[in-house]
Formats: C-alpha cells, sequence, structure tokens
C-alpha cells in the first residue's frame, strides 16, 4: 500500500488535504480512487491507514482509518557522512540507508573523493538524491524522510558535528588493529534521542591526516570487523549493527 | 595490493607457483614483475604476502614474505539462501554477501520470484555470479570463497538445509507481529563452526505456506528490525548483525 508523507499536522476529525506531487502520483500514476486506502504520515511522525474520500483536480482528502502503532524509528538518530564515492554508489548508500534507518545523510568532499563536486550541476544531483530518499522512506515504512545535506568539505562537516553527541570515525586501520569494541562500547552508552554521526571514507579510504583531523575533534574512531568493506557497504553495516544492538537485542 | 585464492596446499620451502587465469591477471593485467608482492590464499585458509620471484609463459613463482595473523572469517557459517531476486539484484547480494562475511549462497526459486530459471542460459549466468563472489572475496581479505548453489527449488533447498545446525527464515509478518528475540537467541547459542542457514524471500516475500513449510522444517522465523528491508537489503542487515555480535562485541 502506497504511503504519502503529508506537510500539515492533522487536525482531529479534519479529512487530510494531499496536493502536488503527491496528488499527482495518487490520482493519474496511481489511478487511486474514492475509497481506496493509504498509509498516510503526519510532521509529528505519527502515521495512519487513510481512506480516499474525494478527488479533485488538485487535491485529494482523505479521512484516518486506524491510526499506526509499531514503533518504525530507531530509537536514536543516526547520520550517515560518506566521502563522495564514484558513480552511483552514493544513490545505492541513500536507498538502502534509509530502509535501514539513518536520520540524515551528509556526503563529503573527502581527499582521495574522485568526483569533483560542481555547484551548478550538482543542485539537480541533490534534487535526485532527495527523491531517493523520500521513495526509500516511503517504501520502507518509515515515519520520517531522512535529511540530506549538500555536499560539504571536511571542515564544513566538523563544525556542523559539533551538533552530536557521538561521533565516529569508521577506519580500516582500527580492525587492523583489532578495534573491536568502540562502537559496542558507544551503542550500550548511548541514550534515547541522542545523535550520533558516523564517517566513511570514499573509494581508496579516508587519509590518515583527514582521521587525525577527525580524532583532534573528538571523532571515536571504530572497527566494523575483519573484512575489508566497500565504501557503499560500510554505512549499511553499521546502521544493521545499530539496529540490532537497539531494536532486536533490548 | 592483489590477492590470489591458490589451488594446492603449502609445501614447506617451496615455492608457490600461480596458473591459469590467475597467470593471466597478474602478468598481463596487473602487469606484475619479478619483485612484487601479493596476497596468497591456501585452502586450508592460511595467507601470506608472497613475492614474484619468476615469472614464465605459464607459471608465475611466489615465495612467501609473511603470514597473515589476523583471522578474517566469522567464528561461524552462515549461508545465505534468497529468492531468486529480478535484475542484478542477486549479483549485488552476492558481492556484498561476500564482503560481509558469508560462507555460502544458495539463490532459490520462490513462489514469487518473477524470473524464470532457464537452464541453459542459466549456466553463464552461475558462471558470472562464481566469478562476482571470488572477486569479492579477494578485495574484502577473504580467506575462502564462498559456495555458490545453482538455483534449487523450495523442496531441493529444504533437503540441503538438513545439514545446517540452525536454520532461520527471515519473516516480515514476524517484525510486524515485534519479534526481535530470535535472531539474538540463536547468536547467543550458536558455537563456533556450527553451521547457519538463513532463508530470504524475493521481492513481494515468501508466502504463507513457504513459510509453513520452513517452519515445519524446523527453520525458526525471525525479524529483522521494524522497517521493511529490500530482498537485497535483509541479507546484509543479518549478515551485519551476525559479524557485530560475534566479532565486535566479543
Amino acid at each position: 500500500m502506497q504511503r504519502y508523507f503529508v506537510g500539515q499536522p492533522y487536525q482531529d476529525g479534519e479529512w487530510i488535504s494531499i496536493s502536488g506531487e503527491d496528488h499527482h502520483h495518487i490520482v493519474r500514476v496511481m489511478r487511486m480512487q474514492e475509497g481506496s486506502e493509504i498509509f498516510v504520515v503526519f510532521p509529528d511522525q505519527s502515521s495512519a491507514i487513510g481512506k480516499i474520500e474525494r478527488i479533485s483536480s488538485d487535491a485529494v482528502d482523505v479521512s484516518i482509518v486506524e491510526w499506526e502503532s509499531d514503533k518504525k524509528e530507531m530509537p536514536i538518530s543516526v547520520t550517515i557522512a560518506s566521502g563522495l564515492p564514484k558513480g552511483d554508489k552514493l544513490e545505492w548508500i541513500l536507498q538502502k540507508g534509509t530502509e535501514l534507518g539513518a536520520s540524515g545523510f551528509i556526503p563529503f568532499k573527502a581527499e582521495r573523493s574522485i568526483v569533483k563536486w560542481d555547484e551548478k550541476k550538482g543542485k539537480k544531483k541533490v534534487e535526485r538524491w532527495e527523491k531517493i530518499v523520500k521513495e526509500a522512506a516511503e517504501q520502507s515504512h518509515r515515519t520520517l524522510i531522512p535529511d540530506l545535506s549538500s555536499p560539504l568539505t571536511l571542515k564544513e562537516l566538523l563544525v556542523k558535528a559539533d551538533g552530536y553527541d557521538y561521533k565516529l570515525v569508521a577506519y580500516e586501520e582500527e580492525s587492523r588493529a583489532g578495534e573491536t569494541s568502540n562502537l559496542s562500547n558507544v551503542l550500550s552508552e548511548v541514550k534515547p534521542s541522542q545523535r550520533v554521526l558516523i564517517l566513511f571514507g570514499p573509494e581508496g579510504g579516508l587519509t590518515d591526516s583527514e582521521v587525525e583531523i577527525c580524532k583532534e575533534n573528538g571523532f571515536i574512531p571504530c572497527g566494523l570487523g575483519p573484512r575489508i568493506l566497500r565504501t557503499e557497504t560500510a554505512p549499511l553495516y553499521a546502521l544493521s549493527a545499530i539496529s540490532y544492538q537497539l531494536e532486536l537485542m533490548r
């Protein structure tokens, strides 16, 4: 069943009015009719099964049938900062990262990022990325759409990093040195609603100096197991591990 | 540094002789020379840094420089059985599943698999899949190449499943019903070297009757968190969770 994130809070007893792109999607793409059911998600993350009551040329009016009760979101907020990778790998990270519960994504221009970021062409790319994140949030039944930042420099990322309760940098050398407990220690300390930022390198990894700068700025280096993970796999490992510890193992 | 799985066990004090496709790769693709270093992995999973001593028209002779000491493989064996998905999704599962430590892969023809398996064309596909698994094992620094089965029917898979110590079936309905502990319980019981099989549905999931048959055959249904995971994401979640519990949290 299709899922739509609506912009306005729920007004008790009133129909929800859906317009714009989602109206187009419901009416022209999915060709739904009065009586069809959809999921609706409100800005406060409450969500429900809704029934289409009326379709007009610019709005779809929906009534609430039944509120969803299960909690879809991770108890903590996890933001994935990825060194800009080549090709469409970031799209893979955004899509699967959203399925796996990330709260936000911050691509950054790492020293070894081969892709050079062009501000003009970049605008279209970011729009495309936003679409991917939104669709993935709908498909995985999330109750929020993860944030997406335009690509930042490492400096800009470090400024933004100040707002997080925990900062981790996934670093291959740490795995090689047998580091196995830092991620696990953070996850046993972290409290509900706290914000965690995890930084990953591009293909080729982070340089030693990038890792040093991160450490100087309060990032805890952590290993992600003994095997080498590609730039697009490492964030998925981290998110899965976090979900497993905080949502399954409870 | 390139990694090569050699077919013969190490003979103490003797040079390792590499021929065939890997000889071609070393000499023609990578254009290595005498003195170049490579990783070599033996059938018993021991591995070392080797130095190329001599290159001839059909063999590359390598001496051992230093044995690798870190353990790259998971302490248990995890086989991923995936309902045949569309397009190239299985290739993603094979590549990333290998990075994440799977011991083997068994594609199977699920009721909702849209792809119809053609035995003749299938042979080429399996060869391609084997190549993907081998390259991923090399790139992620594994010391074994995961097994890959040709696609089986569910019946054939259930016969094969008898050889496993634990059998799990990832089932969305379980997540919806709030099941969070079965995976975790199995992981706290499982002993080193034991064999675990996890079954995943294709797009559209497993049918209720497929799940019933699995349960009747000793499969434990388990949830993988509150969000819907795509057919190609779910195995990666499971492998990451297993690695996190058994390799990081120790």
